[in-house]
């Protein structure tokens, strides 16, 4: 299943040494202005080479729009994008092909499918991200012309956890999140951050961490019960990015530990608006949008390709073996998988405004 | 969306205080045996009225299974069950009817459908929960024909936790979980999370916890890369349930806190089968089973309904207002929303090992 | 899969000798006005019993409500209809257990799934279309208020056919529909079927025939290229009826047989409307509505099952074998069918409108 | 909606002069060979500028494999195909811009979206049903390794129509419909079939016709009742090609014009196998295959575009007004749909299959 989405569906395709990766976005509404620079702006964010925190490996990831733009517009077609690989460097990667690498999908692929591409992990491949991330930006477009945008970063990496959470008075949130290499909103820790990562670097090790995500803008009413509220939606699109180990909306996991008087958020009128006077639902009550910012968290397990030795399996001489993985990899992928939450959540929103009705109508109001 | 499932779908319908609820479940193999008693014994699970920690609302909860079932054998069509309610007293609800309850869906059913049957929460009340017990029920016995076996239980209430995970060597575990009403499968302390729901009860307040779940015997190769990622309909299905804060596959959120080559689980073989030295994964290699045990937690918040004064507001008469919800309310979901992670799970697994192409058929070796 | 529909998806239950058979009705828009009078009236029209043209079988097809309705409207929930069994006769059907019926289903379903309730079909009865014209129901109601309106009739029985297409200009075609037991338009040519039909019966024989629907109304617009047509999804729809052996669209098989300059519909404008000349397209164009009467003709076989001996086979004796099915049968399943293929249009309208995003939205105009 | 299949999954994109054209197939099993030559060679049977039947618009038409095939086999992960337009001259579409042409889509995509590539048709053009037969070319692969084989073929142009119809006896099918320009079956008529055409296109006019298609070797049981019924499948699949006007299954209409006892199918052993005497079914009972060869016929309208004046209306304007195409077309469809009639209903019988869990499996046998 590599499509996601009722009305508003993305199909990723490509593994990481084919000869292309992309996707096709079906169902952006038309009249959406949309170039490649615009596709090509969200990909630079997940481009490897880019800091010492990130892999060496060099691609200039350039999308190239096959279908669905004319004149610099949506029409309501299939939006086609293809990114070509360039720095393939499969052979490095003979030594997996027997031998599935802890951490990775190497092993549940050959499980399953017996014939795989093991280049790099081939289609499991944190690089597949690549597809999300251009469709995300089409859905980032579209969102933005009813004034619903949302801003991901990192909230924490191994035990440096930052406090602030994105509000409206933030001024330039999207500029100080693209200026720290660990794209953090809080620049008092951004380097503390930095430095987790590369101290796990220098240990041949990795680390792991929790992006955050706050959405401004949403329209009351998005979500469908029972089986499609905004939380499953978001959920199901979140679970699925590469390295998921747990997500939480609003107060999450901290919710389990209190009292039902401090969990609830009172409802007040602000401007003839109705809204809550703390926000510990993260914008959904009964998994339908209440008009409050939406606010997620997900973590991320440490890469799992590392420079340690480590323990495996032989498949074809059947024994244990031991690998050390060398190959170009990030040692955290946490400032990259921000712009894939980002992705994921703007796809789901547009999908999940389209199924509500509310794209280009009004909120629903009392 | 009241349907979940690609090839084992089931569609729930119903509210508190209506004439029925109920579900269909859609694409059950044929040739299983299935009698009114194997769903009625898991509905009785969460039952309400069966300690002092659960509603005093009285429910027989009685299942009329109108379809598919044939000589005590499923055929392969649509099994429809029907539940009736008895004790419903919408008057209590009158007073919700434009003020919404803090923490509840009363509002944005209300934002969203403008015309909502508003008692007891009718289509948001956890009451709802028992059509997707019911489907879980016919799943959970089609799952057993292959041997697979989930096992969900009360790991945290408020700032009670058991260190405890269930694992293969626990004798009668089912028997354990169904022993204590907190539904805990560590008994020592067991009693000590009651009393935090007690506690929470006399004080009018409420409060959450943690459920955790796993599951032995499930094949490697189930799960579909990458928008139908085990975990992707794991955490879709879960996050849809009522009170859903957060979740966590494995090692969960503590992932995010340690390294590589901490979170790295090692392959090895024992007795000619492939396993994992560790399961930080929880069970799932690039969101594909890997042959381990599933583990999953779930984050519930506090019942939303407390009898402690909270600030609202009246939608008629565009005024802030204050609600003190007297009614009949769990004071802690916990125990009751064990019954509904699990019937949830196995619903996922069985329409995911079908989807998969594994029922009846042989697991995926090397 | 017995579920149809994106956003207004019908799920139906039920066997022929069950305790009951059914549907929920899932995406319904709130605040449509529905009783169960409503539903009764359309199931009326296919109950059997009325005439001399239907089975002896008596049957009051009584649906109760069981959910999505509240104070008289919808709600936007699932609405759940029940319709109990009691005539049920299975001790006749004995006989076809191992000895399938030719041109019923009996031998493929047991071919799939081995254990069937052969009762009457069971599954694969006609009276499973009870639950499809009680969702029908659903559906012509939620598009009366968008003032579309869809008339299915007989157009040929055997070799006598009527000429006659509904049009805007016939005053009560709904009155003349239902006037006659064939449900004609063509008053004229009514009776002559109706003697179509007594004349195959006396000869234990069954005759086929031919439904012709129109649809007023519909806005431009409706359908989505190029795997959501309209004309995909009504033949789709339409293809699932019992004894469905063909349908054309506009001009249909003829089509196929004349010059394009024949063929095509030129464009005008009327009353400052764009308008096609003549309606050959029948009311779509690249499967896109175009706001002309959609016309459909659907062509069923003779009811399989007939009082003549015919060859079939032991399939527990594994030998050849003859039956002569006595039961309760129409002799021609159109002027029923009538019913059926009108519910199943307004179905699939109903749902490609709100797909289309135009349900109580306007019709898009240049 | 531009994908179609719930397990193996067809999403097409592109435009008639937009960059390029193609598809993503998703869900084919993994272990199947699979070379561009495969794709090629099917993809140049809808190729235009093969005979003087066909437009003069010359395009190579040559695919590229970009994902999903490694070492010559599918992986199971998505295969991404793409077809580059090179022969493009959109110039001579300008005047369709506010002028749509009689019979084609340009005034309905033109209502529905408002911002339309108009350019030969866009979306709506013929050319884009090249990335259906491309993925009809995996499907292809894949259902030959089970031994399932579907022939489609010319079945009358206008009025000229052919009475055969394939049958396993006949020697290369194959060969016979790819040596004469019509594609048919019947050496005998193919050359009036052709004179048909050609004179229809001397006259600056279109002809219609009917393509039939025969499939042999399916198992019995693919089909899913009600509303997933292999009959609704490919109808909905073939009702989606440009053109369509119609379909019938084995006897079809004729069906509605004659008697029970001369349209049910005798049930007889022969070999140990069930067969039927008769195949007046077309392969289906209650919408499941039953062993039998697999039949269906489709009804194609004359080409919309002729260079005859034509009525039509200027949107800009608002004013009626004439058109006359010039541009590069078919006379008829009909030889070129067979190509397309073929791929999709190899991509409905791959998805049916998959569905039925019978791909790689044994066919249920009594």
């Amino acid at each position: 299943m590599n499509t996601i989405g009722r009305l508003f569906r993305v199909t990723t395709f490509g593994e990481s040494h084919g000869k292309a990766l992309g996707c096709i976005v079906d169902g952006c509404p038309p009249g959406i202005r949309l170039s490649e620079k615009d596709v090509q702006d969200e990909l630079d964010k997940r481009r490897p080479g880019q800091s010492k925190l990130t892999t060496s490996r060099s691609e200039s990831d350039t999308v190239e729009i096959l279908s669905g733009i004319f004149e610099g517009m949506s029409t309501g077609t299939p939006i086609a994008m293809v990114v070509r690989n360039h720095d393939a460097d499969p052979s490095k990667y003979d030594i997996i092909r027997d031998t599935p690498r802890p951490g990775h999908a190497d092993l549940t692929y050959r499980m399953k499918y017996k014939h795989v591409d093991h280049r790099g992990g081939g289609r499991a491949s944190a690089r597949e991200t690549l597809g999300r991330v251009a469709a995300g930006a089409v859905a980032k477009k579209a969102l933005e012309r009813i004034s619903i945008k949302t801003f991901a970063y990192t909230k924490s990496i191994g035990r440096i956890a930052s406090e602030k959470t994105a509000s409206h008075d933030m001024a330039s949130l999207r500029r100080i999140i693209d200026s720290n290499p660990v794209k953090a909103i809080d620049e008092g820790i951004a380097s503390r951050m930095e430095d987790e990562i590369i101290k796990a670097k220098k240990e041949n090790d990795s680390v792991g961490g929790v992006v955050e995500s706050v959405t401004f803008g949403l329209m009351p009413g998005v979500g469908e019960p029972v089986f499609g509220k905004l939380s499953s939606e978001l959920a199901g699109a979140l679970a699925g990015i590469p390295a998921f180990r747990g997500l939480e909306f609003g107060l999450g996991f901290d919710a389990a530990r209190v009292l039902g008087s401090e969990s609830n958020d009172d409802f007040l009128f602000r401007d003839k608006s109705i809204v809550t006077g703390t926000n510990n639902c993260g914008g959904m009550l009964g998994g339908i949008s209440n008009g409050m910012p939406l606010v997620v968290r997900v973590a991320f397990k440490p890469t799992a390709s590392i420079q340690k030795p480590q323990r495996t399996i032989d498949m074809k001489a059947k024994k244990e073996a031991k690998i050390c993985i060398e190959g170009r990899h990030d040692p955290c992928v946490v400032p990259r998988a921000v712009a894939v939450v980002e992705a994921m959540i703007n796809i789901v929103l547009m999908d999940m405004v389209l199924v509500a009705g509310l794209y280009g109508g009004d909120s629903p109001k009392e």
